[in-house]
Parts: C-alpha cells; structure tokens; sequence
C-alpha cells in the first residue's frame, strides 16, 4: 500500500506575537532563547480549549513554519542545517530540526508564564511574529522524557550556544 | 489581524506497521508501552531523509491521528481525555494529550532501533497500523528536556499506568 497524499484544512489556532520577523536572525530553538517572551493570540472559538493548561509549567507548541518557504520547490532531502553551515556538512532531513522539511511543521518547547485566556505568554522563543499555531500540547514528563542521556547524533559533536541564530552561524549555503 | 485556515497538501512521508488496530485497544501513549516495537515505512522517495538519524536513540513522529475521527463536526473544546474516564472529568483540548483535536496531529516519543532505509523500526507504540507520518524529528536533550521537576497539570494528580489503553480507562462518555 502506498500512503496517498492528505489534503486537509489545518484550522489555525492561534498567531504568535514576537519580537522577531525575520528567520535568519531569529534563534533557532526555544531553548536556545529561553530569556525572550512571546505570546499566543488564540483564537476566539478555540479558548475554551485552554481549560486546565495553566496547570503545567512547560507545553509544546506545533506551528506551520510559513517561513522561509521555497514554494515552487520541494526542500532537498539532504542539506545544510543552521549548526552545520560553518562545516557546510549536510545530513538527512529527518535528522534535523530546522524549518525546511517536507511538512514544515515546527515544535517548540516553551515556559508557559500566564494562561489568559485567549492569550498565553511564554518564553523561549525561536519563531517569528505571525506563525500559524496549529496545535498546543502540554509537556508531560512521564511521556516526554526519556530514560538517561540519550545519544542525540550529530547535536553531540557540536555546540549548542544560547541566542544562536541562522546569520550567526554563517552564511547561507548556495542552493540549500 | 484573523488567522485564516491554512488548506495545504501534508505529504505522508510514511506510514505505520503496528500490531495495533482499534484506538480503544492502543496504549494511549508511547512511554506507556515501551516494550512494544513497531516501524515506519518511509516513502522511498523521502528515504534520503534518514541520512544521520541512526545517531539518535529517540525521535518524534508527527502523526495524522486518522482514527477515531467524527468527520462531520469539530471536536468539543472541553472533553473527558481517556486517563480521566474514571472521574468523568472535562478538561481543554489543549490541556490534554489525546487524539481528539482541532488538528488531529500526533506525538509520539519512540526510541530507535534500527534505522535500515526506508524502513525504521522503534519501540514505544501508540500507534495503530496505518497511520500516516508527517515528519520524523530527532529527539535533541538541549532542546526537548526542560529543567528540574515542571508541573504537569492534572496529570499530576493520577496513576499513569504502563500498558494503559482507552478501553482498559473505563467506558467513552457518551458524546465525548
């Protein structure tokens, strides 16, 4: 059986307020950025469903990476991700956590600081102003949090330095 | 500014092989169930993709949730999630982890086992054969560990039992 495309309407949840709007100099990952603040603008019809989440200290949250897209092209499955720009090394996308891949979903680890409905301010920031928030899920440590210290692949070999940014990290490669 | 619904092709870039058929039957998450194995059959032309993942012990799948779905109306904002059927107890969608969502997108922490293009086999199941894959993100402690000891909500406050599955929860409240 070969699985068939989906198209589907992804209703967006939210819009996200941020500082940044530009994805070269935006960090790269929440955690990498855990001093900025952001918010969540939920949509009105949907803030019933943020009943019970001010109960957690962390949640992720799923957003469609609009930016920076190559609409009239696939992204490459191999290439060069921001960390690996000053070695210009590439490796498979499904081993990265950058924001070109085939369904560019991003996932974010964030600080919840206030839950106020329709409004929910974090830190930890690596997305844009105006990113399409499509889904919130509380972290739950009993699920999200693997046994002992995983081997974490080329992460391992590089650093992880806080405030990273693309631009900061090199410059883009050529047809990347 | 009003978000409007994003309506774009998701590419499955793979499917699920679980000996898991029946929501009802299927541990509700995967670190409940982590002695059951299962894979995903990439799409050979995403297979390229792969390249480095093996160096990883985790990884996150991002899932369609295609089932249970009650395709001709929009999930409740408040529902009983299935690790509170036994108290009957409502809580937001976003303050909860099942597949009952505005966007039905699953995420599951599994650790690799093998990494054999296209084919990759892991252990920690929650999903039922078939479901399509959206994207496969390696799991990076940096960035998906948050410090200490967080608060985890109403989960906090219940056994999260191994081996747990909706049915094994109690009956589904009517209309859920």
């Amino acid at each position: 059986m070969t699985a068939m495309p989906l198209t589907v309407p992804l209703p967006v949840i939210g819009v996200i307020r941020s500082q940044y709007t530009d994805t070269e100099h935006t960090p790269i990952q929440a955690r990498l950025n855990v001093s900025a603040e952001a918010r969540i603008e939920v949509e009105p019809q949907y803030a019933d469903g943020l009943d019970g989440l001010a109960g957690f200290d962390f949640a992720w949250l799923l957003t469609w990476l609009h930016q920076p897209r190559d609409a009239d092209r696939p992204p490459r499955l191999r290439h060069v991700p921001f960390l690996l720009r000053a070695q210009q090394r590439q490796v498979g996308i499904f081993a990265t956590r950058g924001p070109r891949r085939v369904n560019p979903i991003g996932l974010s680890l964030v600080r919840l600081l206030s839950v106020d409905s329709p409004a929910v301010r974090f830190s930890g920031v690596d997305l844009i102003d105006g990113t399409p928030v499509l889904d919130i899920k509380p972290y739950v440590t009993r699920f999200d949090r693997p046994p002992g210290e995983p081997r974490c692949g080329w992460f391992d070999q590089i650093p992880l330095i806080d405030g990273s940014t693309p631009a900061g990290l090199g410059p883009a490669p050529e047809a990347s």
